[in-house]
């Protein structure tokens, strides 16, 4: 992607702009704000220190009712994003965005250029902090002498935060403590007498305590803050005693907890003060919430820890405002509180800006979470080693270090539920492949052979595969093969089990030569076409089949439509004798009294209109399979619905298709009707009595087949070697996040040794099996759980580990133990399970979302980031050729040449490299990418950010049109340096395969 | 509200703050910026003029790529939001909020501040334009004369607009055109030879056409513009002759068509331009997008029609920064396009600001959306005029007006669909409650009497009524009253039908008194919380019943739930002769050739297993009953998909219960199974033979009985005004938008006719049905077409008109004639229908939300404005006491006592009295408002920005915490100015009940 966006139509990279910074004006003779020099001094120096602590910020306004008690009140805090006091709901506000008007930035502006600034202070109580800022003030004339008692009384009234519950309580706290606290300064404006002053004492001055009291020391909220994080305490309030605002500005020099201040038992470093005469209250307030929102905003906050005076916190508001975003009047209702957008900019982009760690930057194509995986790059595990088995090597090595936290991850209830979802998932799978096989091999392989295979080779392959999140399966392909295997082993006498040995250990074979050579290095080439392509194909089949086994169910249950009830007296369905008879009837039986079975068994006819009809099931099995699926989908997505706690609602979503298949089950048992049910073998004996455990390599056949079966063997390869390697790409494709690294040859190695395995066995072949896989991952996702208020959980990763898949295979051999319990889920539900899981396994396809875009009318389609740069037709374009990609390979699936169906997988890699001639390569980049829609958007928005003017929401205007048409081609050596990619592969190559590209650059 | 809002909780105005603007810097000696007064200048005089024409602002940047040819590109435009060119989509993005940066609109500020402004400019062509800035430039020595011809061919480029489809080929047409054009300025930087200066005459000069291009004329851009509008046009580009930036803006005398500078063929009024030296380009973007910005803001725009300098155009770019919305760098990603909002603040606050009409804004409550209705109040229709039929003339000469326009306003499609949809509703309606009446009163009023009565009765009340939206229906209470007088009659045998007549006839005279004393104005008394609590237990029924009469066909169609595939020759069900014969067959007949009913007539016994048991039918009937309702659900909310035009949109939402109807009535046929059917009757005669269609008035009873009907019959007034009038008050919510008024006293008076024809022809009585008149009003509901891209679509209100109610009524009339088509209709289809209408009509009922917060952790809980002013806790009683009434109700109407369950409506107002004492008057002013959620918001929103600074986010800080515990009541006389309605009631009677007064301010 990034190799697209830095260069634009024409190839010319685009950087000569990023050196044309917005904050210089465009007239010449403006003078040049000196504030960037200045930033970019104070952040830039002695960075080796620790980064400055979080900081959560208070706003509190004081209570200055005429005639009563005052008193500072809680009105708004900050971590990241603003929550407000909801003044009649007693409560707090969501968190939102902090709109602030222009007036009060320049107001707080002027507060800290004109009012008191001191920096380091030392002091341990808030006491003397107001006694130096006073004294300080009264010194510098700005403060008369004579209110400075005021103004320390005034401020070290009691702080009342929002954790007390109720209002109401407190009032009448207050109406307790009024008598004896007396009115210090009664309303001198309705002419009352002068204020009685009291004996002034530091004790009946100071409300506060000095230590944090039990409100404090409870609230949860102190959850949301890290260990080390400083408050800062802004103080604002109208008195009337002043004819002009007092300010101060205070950064302590040691953070201490200044008692009660504080909602949160946080030590306080930071302390902002703003009394002013009467009437401006409003206003007030306002610089208050600037000043918060400051203290909040990532790059004020280091520059407010690092500053050296006034200037440097001047400097910082400049730079502030220089960055800020401006709605107009006209076309936003400030009243909106704005939701914390899904993504934030980092500042570390506004930070580097001044730091002069740009450049840096400027290659940051890393993904920024990368933290936990050691550092290693996806395209390691692709590269070509040369060496012998060098890849295979290398995989070990890379996934060695992780064996043990594979097992410790798995602690978690989540795991628990994607054991239950998949483990149901592979048991039907494994019951539908065997019952076909069983039926294509006559048995030799059946439904106990496919139990058997399933639980081993799942089990090995979860244990000690590359990827275990990848699940093992049966696949079509696989099943066409055996088919025509078998039949062909019929018509030409030959031992079917032995001549499929022999396949299966040329097959390995050459798949191990493959591990080897580390020819899985060809996966690069797969791009998102092919994959996209390749996945959405076996979706689409899984929904399908889910739909063709209904309808066969259906058919197996016929409806009679022409039922009245009132002739209810003309159905039967009688057991007639045959006319010649055959057997003789048991003792103790007539012909009428026969079961259907048995009728049939000894040769009786049935006879009647109600034969051939089944009451009820076929009705109720589609109400248990749409039932299944859609419950599945509606508890999925309760995740994102607002009603219980968050962990209930992640708890439901996590087992949402547990649950629908029980609330099914449930109902099935109600109604009571006897619906096709899942059966498992219950005894562990192979199929059909003529074959063993264990398969003979010679004697069946003659030699020359063993030989011979490397022709077969070489298509089955492939057949392996595409299913395996798309799944595994599939899986391990970046949006996954996965951190413990891919391991595409280990993975290959491990199906190379069961096929041996399977082979001599006499169990089927197992592969990577896509949407079960996807599935796999999707249950075990995780997410953060929010920090500061109003922060998006953010997507983490999956639970990487063996024990899901293990357990999973575990079960599945158990399974033969567990039919008293498994026999109560019905069919109808298991294949609303299968729907739900081609369904699931379609969203966030980028393939289905251009299908989507077909649909809708252009100002409709959302802001995706490939609309935004290629035109709509190409776009269309694109999603036709992959629309009749999709349905040459539909057909071809559902003919005999099935068993080229891999082959033609490899076809579509070359209908991608045909695409090059029809669209530009800026074009496919956008629409070809492995970088799944937000990622992209975020790299590209990052991009720009690095620019000095962060400001511009058009990040796309940049190459454009500027340079569209310039006609000469340069290659910069600046650019050369900024991708180290290029110093790997020819240039040459690169240019060919974009796409190759981007996974080196992106992957 | 308004009361609770102006007041605090201890009664103070807040209205003192309004006169402190934020503007006003909080430090004495800040210099005040004269802005504000220039423009109170500016926007206050010469007001009668008609009102400026809307802008289209186009921005224009120059493709000045070295060594070719220049081409203006047009890559922005404006009509309220802002649109821009996708650079490699080659399309328009989705309007957006522009987003500017402070820094762009500072540069801004200084080009109007030192380039050249040209007011008022007399010229018709863009040569003359440009002309003429230049000569002044010139003249000015700002450009050196030497330049003047470059810059002049510069601007006189030809434009290219985003129209044209391909930019493909546009570049294949400037391949063209470089040869003839030449390259007049190729890249000097490159050391390329002088360029050869080519014959200059006016017509190479000039790359624009006079005319506009077809291209123009073609667009469908200008149905969004209204026929008056003109444009403004931006130019912004870098070139490689100038040393410093040459600015111009220009007012033109007369709004010209300047050919094809403009997009779509508007006359420009206003050009801005700049062009600048090389290496600038993002900056002049930037600015030119921050001109068009404020071109497209109401105010500036008004600013800049009528500015008189270059100081006027200052003092609006000044003005406008002071408005500006001010987002924190650090908490949105400026790469974020902001959606329009749905509510725009109205400019006339910001306007009115200065031109001193800001005192009528302060009484603004009356909604601005009132000018079709003839400006009448709301409380006018309840008033009580003391005079005898005072309301009902009243009512009949606010309805009589629109009477025309009640049948040609009913010209749209969606009528019919209403029709469809209603009629339906009605028919299945009239069809259960005649089984009913039928089973409850030995058939002397039956199915057929049903359907004639809805006829008659609908029919007329739409023709006559007051409020012609509201559906006539038999209700559960009228139900509930027949049945018990019937009984009551045959006890004492009395004449069934001559009693009902009487009481009747009584309460009809009951009723016409109630009219002519206008004792509707009552209705007032009906707050939100009886509302609410009628209508959802209503619903409730609808709901409940739907399911009860599913079960009921469950239980009529039982399943077999014993049924055993193997073992279906044991099922049969077979006639067997009685033992002791009765009847004697008919001909031909044998015992088992009868079908079931003809068994059980002719005394047969039905033995076997089958018996009893009706296949498929329960089991399919589910499927139609949920498939209807979710299908009906899913395409009710396709007008919000992407998907699809918004006319095809419209259409399907519109119809979305008759396509649901359609679509399983299609599946039910496709089954084919006997699922009960929609049955009317075909003939027309009285259901029981012992009636005729005229009740004689005497003969039948005793005479005492005449007199002594008037007891019942005060019963039944009551239930019949409560009944009618609850739902009347809810179709003619104010948030329905209706424009015609309602009708209270006119609808009864209907009522009370309609009981006495009804009861002399002997059928049922017939009042407003809830839920149906709810159904009704939500599918004529109209919106605006957006008119501005990004501009939110408007409930503009209801088709209020009669004759879609009078075609459902002549269509149930007619029903009789159309059972061939009826019949296909399942009546589990119809029961899902019933369902959905029951689901439909709790949307958007506070109740229903409050119950919805009960089950939200406070986070997750929806920014509503009572949970912002009213503590949660006095939310949740007030819900729970809601609860508990309708349990109560819901028991009360499960038992006989339903008879007084209108009565107990009457307890409901009561219990809302009682909450006075629990809740003070400023919460409940929010719990329990006819104002929905929405208008609340908005007028809040704009109380707030009638201040001054109408930048504060948080809207509803201004009574907190500054007065809160103010111990001092006074009510100024300013207050008493400002809400008239004070003058009308006596303020004690107000101050009892503000459910009371809020219907007087906001209704």
């Amino acid at each position: 992607g990034r190799g697209g966006e830095k260069k634009g139509k024409s190839g010319v990279p685009e950087r000569g702009r990023d050196s044309q910074p917005l904050t210089r004006s465009i007239f010449p003779l403006s003078p040049v704000s000196p504030a960037a020099e200045r930033i970019r001094f104070i952040l830039g120096e002695e960075d080796d220190g620790p980064a400055p602590p979080q900081l959560f910020t208070e706003l509190d306004e004081l209570l200055s009712v005429d005639g009563q008690e005052m008193e500072w009140k809680e009105t708004a805090r900050w971590i990241k994003f603003e929550e407000k006091v909801e003044k009649g709901g007693e409560r707090w506000s969501k968190p939102h965005v902090a709109t602030l008007s222009l007036h009060s930035l320049m107001e707080l502006r002027t507060c800290i250029e004109k009012g008191t600034v001191m920096l380091d202070m030392e002091a341990s109580t808030l006491s003397q902090v107001v006694e130096m800022i006073t004294d300080n003030q009264v010194a510098n004339n700005m403060l008369k002498a004579e209110l400075k008692e005021k103004v320390t009384y005034t401020l070290l009234r009691k702080h009342r935060h929002q954790t007390k519950k109720s209002n109401l309580r407190s009032l009448a706290d207050i109406g307790k403590t009024v008598s004896s606290a007396s009115r210090l300064f009664s309303n001198q404006e309705n002419g009352s007498p002068t204020p009685t002053h009291r004996n002034l004492t530091s004790n009946s001055m100071n409300d506060i305590s000095d230590k944090p009291e039990k409100d404090q020391l409870r609230n949860k909220f102190m959850k949301k803050l890290p260990r080390d994080a400083e408050a800062s305490n802004v103080l604002v309030g109208e008195v009337d005693f002043l004819d002009a605002p007092f300010v101060a500005f205070v950064r302590l020099q040691q953070a201490v907890m200044l008692g009660a201040l504080t909602e949160v038992p946080v030590p306080t470093r930071f302390l902002f003060i703003l009394l002013g005469p009467k009437g401006k209250a409003k206003a007030y307030h306002e610089i208050g919430r600037a000043i918060a929102t400051l203290m909040s905003d990532e790059v004020f906050h280091d520059i407010a820890y690092k500053a050296k005076d006034r200037g440097d916190l001047l400097a910082g508001i400049d730079e502030f405002l220089d960055e800020v975003i401006v709605l107009p009047p006209g076309e936003w209702d400030p009243a909106i509180r704005i939701e914390p957008p899904k993504s934030i900019p980092s500042s570390g982009k506004r930070k580097n800006m001044f730091s002069g760690g740009d450049n840096s930057q400027m290659n940051g194509d890393m993904p920024h979470d990368g933290g936990g995986g050691g550092g290693h790059e996806v395209g390691d595990e692709l590269k070509k080693t040369g060496k012998f088995c060098g890849g295979l090597i290398l995989d070990i090595k890379r996934k060695m270090p992780f064996f043990v936290s594979d097992f410790t991850d798995a602690f978690h209830i989540q795991a628990l539920s994607a054991i239950l979802f998949i483990y149901l998932g592979t048991v039907t799978n494994a019951i539908t492949f065997g019952g076909l096989l069983g039926d294509a091999t006559d048995n030799m392989q059946g439904v106990l052979e496919s139990f058997l295979g399933t639980a081993i080779a799942g089990g090995l392959f979860c244990l000690l595969g590359g990827q275990p999140l990848t699940i093992l399966s049966s696949t079509g392909p696989v099943l066409v093969f055996e088919r025509l295997l078998f039949n062909f082993s019929k018509d030409n006498a030959f031992d079917y089990l032995e001549f499929r040995l022999w396949i299966g250990l040329w097959s390995a074979f050459f798949c191990l030569v493959l591990v080897a050579t580390d020819a899985s290095f060809l996966v690069q080439y797969f791009t998102r076409f092919t994959e996209e392509g390749f996945s959405c194909l076996i979706s689409f089949i899984f929904i399908y089949d889910a739909f063709k086994k209904m309808l066969k169910l259906a058919h197996h249950y016929p409806i009679n439509s022409d039922f009245r009830v009132d002739y209810v007296t003309q159905y039967d369905c009688l057991c007639m004798a045959p006319a010649i008879l055959g057997k003789t009837l048991p003792m103790n039986a007539t012909w009428s009294s026969l079961s259907e079975k048995d009728c049939l068994k000894y040769g009786g006819e049935l006879v009647g209109k109600a034969c051939g009809f089944v009451p009820d099931i076929t009705v109720m099995s589609f109400i248990l399979f749409f039932g299944t699926y859609s419950t599945s989908m509606c508890l999925k997505k309760f995740k994102t619905s607002p009603y219980f706690p968050t962990t209930m609602r992640k708890l439901i979503s996590d087992f949402a298709i547990i649950l629908a298949i029980l609330i099914f089950v449930g109902v099935d048992m109600l109604v009571g009707l006897e619906t096709p049910k899942l059966i498992v073998p219950t005894e562990f004996k192979p199929t059909s009595p003529k074959r063993a455990w264990f398969v003979p390599p010679f004697g069946g056949n003659p030699w020359w087949v063993y030989l011979a079966s490397a022709l077969p063997a070489l298509l089955v390869t492939i057949l392996l070697f595409m299913d395996q390697q798309i799944t595994a790409v599939i899986v391990n494709r970046k949006e996954h996040k996965l951190k413990k690294g891919a391991g595409y040859h280990l993975d290959l190695f491990w199906v190379a040794v069961l096929m041996i395995v399977c082979s001599f066995m006499g169990l089927p072949w197992y592969v990577a099996a896509t949407v079960i896989s996807i599935a796999h991952i999707d249950s075990l996702k995780m997410e953060t759980e929010t920090s500061a208020p109003g922060e998006q959980p953010k997507f983490l990763g999956v639970r990487e580990q063996r024990v899901t898949g293990l357990c999973v295979f575990l079960l599945t051999g158990l399974s033969v133990f567990m039919s008293p319990i498994l026999k109560f889920i019905p069919m109808p539900v298991l294949y609303g399970v299968f729907l739900y899981m081609g369904v699931a396994s379609l969203k966030g396809v980028q393939f289905m979302d251009r299908l989507k875009l077909l649909l809708m009318p252009a100002k409709h389609q959302p802001d995706l980031v490939y609309l935004r740069h290629v035109p709509l037709r190409k776009v269309h374009l694109f999603t036709f050729i992959q629309i009749l990609c999709l349905a040459l390979l539909w057909v071809l699936k559902s003919t005999v040449a099935a068993i080229v169906f891999p082959v033609m997988i490899l076809a579509l890699v070359a209908v991608r490299k045909a695409m090059d001639y029809m669209f530009s390569q800026h074009e496919l980049s956008f629409l070809d990418d492995v970088i799944p829609e937000k990622d992209k958007k975020r790299k590209e928005d990052e991009k720009k950010k690095k620019k000095r003017g962060s400001m511009d929401s058009d990040v796309e205007d940049s190459d454009y049109p500027y340079n569209e048409k310039s006609p000469s081609i340069k290659i910069p050596m600046d650019m050369m340096e900024k991708e180290p990619f290029l110093g790997d592969k020819s240039f040459d190559k690169g240019e060919k395969s974009p796409a190759f590209l981007d996974r080196h650059t992106s992957c």
